[in-house]
């Protein structure tokens, strides 16, 4: 979920500054068209990583606006007053009315996580929380407003950096607070509360985005045009029609760098290290299914990735360590007229593997939010739930105690040119590639956008993604089957943490 | 919530031989066409109290519609397959097909329930299970599906009147387990957690219908007439718009009873009995008020009633006990403009009482549900929503030890005539009258579903509403403060035992 924010997005001054003039006359425009219509008002979350720069965006935002129709809340301790009423009143009171913007720093969120972060109760007492959350955004959003929520994110290393220049600036050393020093320490688990809090609570009427904050450039102009485009969604979109105002396609990323660029793509495997490698790792899957934990566990495999990125040949290998009896591998196609008449996700629950079993999926649940995105199949409504009904069905397989290991297998466009046109020359493999194949790749930076979104919006700690770089077959094989032993070895190391 | 279901609800054999064939016959159709579209899958969830015809209905809804489309599904113990999977497995694998009809028996709420009941987990699990459910069912309701869900209710005399008559009868007892027969001991439980099930889970997409089980007649026509309405509207929304198909207006009454027609109206109390009486409750009010336990708690009332019911006097009478500081007195009417640009429950936050303090509502946010329904002021969409989120609002109240009583001041026809003539000659009332008032009494049956509609969904453990026979004013206001005193007493007590 916050991979994508800890890659280094950058806009360099000259593009910054080209860009903002007109993105400030765009807001502005389409602030005081708000405040004239008054059907909406426009509430702003802010939330995320001491040091993102959260103060700085809002900042700036009120630079940007015109501030006589911002309001900027700060909801820190709780006042007597609000003491003495119910917790959610002192957001209540400080709504701004339809045709404003309001800005809530320290919101509900914040407050959940704190106290979670602060061991004041567990993971229920969070849900419930979270469910109050879900709640009140939804009767806001079916009552006209337009909610944005901003996570301003760093990584470890970057925020310990933040924190370090912050407290060398005589400037700025108040801004730090014994609380906040302390949570550079309870970095993890803040992450992972808030994690738990992003995925359950994105949600198609109200998403969530990961801003990375160490570039002002790119932090701003970022917030800057998320903003604009909802903004110019709500203006157009019907009153009765609330919940479809944020359902706009979700913003690509300002500076075009995705999770995918990131990638080293050169990575490889002489034959020998392979042999060596695959065989080792081979083994491990093998006598890791056959451990006694593992009848606590189940094993689930996603594979996904370009065409022609060697998806078949993985799952071969993963395979090929295993007694067939402990395994089952789902093609996934186009669904049967038996699926067709159930809810998506039924033709997945079926295949999911009891407890000791691996199911490997060669393509699967993600087809939503990739092939059915893209090539419109289903509508924009539907893809845009799915990410959240997504993550809800692999909680509960990892509530059950499944491993749930997730691939994506990336080549670059040069290499599936050749493996397209390869494969077109070799008599028994020209079955693998058709009409369709070469009408997909046409379609490669929607593919693209539709990859980066999916990665950024599920990849959670409870079922992480892993990019594999498979312009080297030998690389990917080794990369999966590496993986895959990891997660286990992972759950199993929890299972004896939790017995000792 | 289920005060309805225990009002002695019965349909003649008469009627119901003379209509049980036009419905039988209506639902074949709409059976048939459901199965030929095949776009849609019913799910109708069965629950509710022991002996409350459950199974009785189920046979007979095979009987009366074409069972070859109707399964049949009861979830009791976990099968050993099952218990490898994830808890929803086994309903995921039991889903019908688009165009047939499942019926679950044992389902995810009797599961939730029976758990929290045998004391496995605490309310936040039980909530935790309550947001699963919601998820599951909106995911399914956003795929095509229609959710009814019957809750077949009994109150506790007629259960152990039930229990008792199938004990005797030889043929039947085979039905009642162990379990079952706990379930008698643990009827409250039962249906305290069962009210907290319901409270949050009845939403717009997937509202509860409780059906008192006592008469046979009563009980298969409601859950006909029902099942009827529901396919009919399935069978005409268009695929898209899956969230409107449960948005019918809200079943009236089978048998046209309703908690109003339970009032005796002739309650009185004598002028003597009238003037002790008062100053008795209103002593003791005053008491209550000043009582040190109540620096934990407010005090919210809500008057709403027929025109002319005496709520003004009613008021005045609390009022009259208490120091002007204790007490606010909210007059609900046409909202401002500051208010129009806020969310609809904005106005009501911004009046709850701190602690120790007493809020008056006359009228209140039940105004959605009453007036703007009937008059039209709001969507169906608006008031069928409102439920669920003036439950949401006040569980908010009373998890902060706010202290809610609700009352529905009652009159009938004539009195309401009466009292309008008299106020026309006396001019000192004359302003109490007005075309509006004309105007509404015109709508009398209207009012009256909407406020039979408004306690069935709003009137929940935690918030109850109470009927007040208005006829005679001096019972009504002695009922009143009688109601609040009542109600202070039990938190009060309620905080004694926490604290022992």
């Amino acid at each position: 979920m916050f991979e994508s924010a800890e890659i280094g997005h950058t806009i360099d001054d000259e593009t910054y500054d080209a860009e903002v003039p007109a993105l400030r006359e765009a807001l502005l425009e389409a602030q005081y068209e708000l405040h004239e219509q008054a059907k909406r008002q426009i509430i702003i979350l802010i939330n995320g990583i001491e040091g993102a720069g959260k103060g700085e965006t809002v900042k700036l935002l009120n630079d940007w606006m015109d501030p006589r129709y911002i309001e900027v809340r700060t909801f820190d301790q709780q006042t007597d007053e609000e003491l003495a009423h119910p917790p959610v009143w002192r957001y209540w009171r400080q709504l701004p009315p339809k045709g404003r913007i309001g800005v809530f720093f320290g919101n509900w969120y914040s407050q959940m996580i704190q106290g979670r972060v602060h061991k004041q109760y567990k993971d229920p007492v969070l849900d419930q929380a979270i469910n109050g959350a879900e709640r009140l955004e939804k009767m806001l959003v079916d009552e006209g407003a337009v909610i944005f929520k901003f996570w301003f994110h760093l990584s470890k290393q970057q925020m310990k950096l933040r924190l370090k220049t912050l407290k060398d600036d005589a400037l700025h050393s108040w801004r730090i607070s014994p609380l906040d020093w302390q949570q550079s320490k309870t970095y993890d688990k803040f992450v992972r509360f808030g994690e738990r809090v992003l995925r359950r609570t994105s949600r198609d009427y109200a998403p969530w985005h990961v801003i990375e904050g160490v570039d002002p450039n790119y932090r701003s102009l970022t917030v800057g045009r998320l903003l604009l485009e909802g903004l110019q969604n709500a203006l157009k979109t019907p009153e009765g029609s609330t919940n479809l105002v944020n359902l706009g396609p979700l913003p690509s990323n300002t500076d075009e760098l995705s999770l995918l660029d990131n990638l080293d793509m050169t990575l490889a495997l002489e034959k020998d290290d392979y042999d060596e490698q695959l065989i080792t790792e081979q083994a491990r899957l093998s006598g890791l299914m056959r451990d006694k934990r593992m009848r606590r566990h189940a094993l689930v495999a996603v594979f996904e990735g370009n065409d022609a990125a060697g998806k078949g040949g993985a799952i071969k290998r993963v395979a090929g360590a295993l007694d067939p009896r402990q395994y089952h591998i789902v093609p996934i196609a186009a669904p049967s007229q038996d699926e067709l008449a159930q809810p998506y996700l039924w033709r997945f629950w079926r295949q999911i593997p009891a407890r000791g079993k691996f199911t490997v999926f060669d393509r699967s649940w993600y087809g939503r939010v990739l092939v059915e995105r893209v090539e419109g199949y289903c509508s924009e409504a539907d893809w845009l739930r799915a990410y959240s009904e997504i993550n809800d069905f692999e909680e509960q397989l990892t509530d059950a105690g499944i491993v749930v290991v997730k691939f994506w297998l990336a080549i670059d466009d040069k290499t599936q040119l050749e493996r397209f046109q390869a494969r077109e020359k070799i008599p028994f493999k020209r079955h693998k590639i058709t009409e369709d194949d070469w009408r997909n790749r046409k379609k490669w930076p929607q593919y693209r956008e539709a990859v980066s979104d999916m990665v950024d919006r599920t990849s959670t700690e409870i079922a992480p993604w892993t990019l594999v770089e498979a312009n080297d077959k030998r690389w990917a094989r080794v990369k999966v089957l590496r993986t895959i032993n990891e997660a286990l070895e992972a759950a199993f190391a929890k299972d004896d943490k939790k017995r000792k």
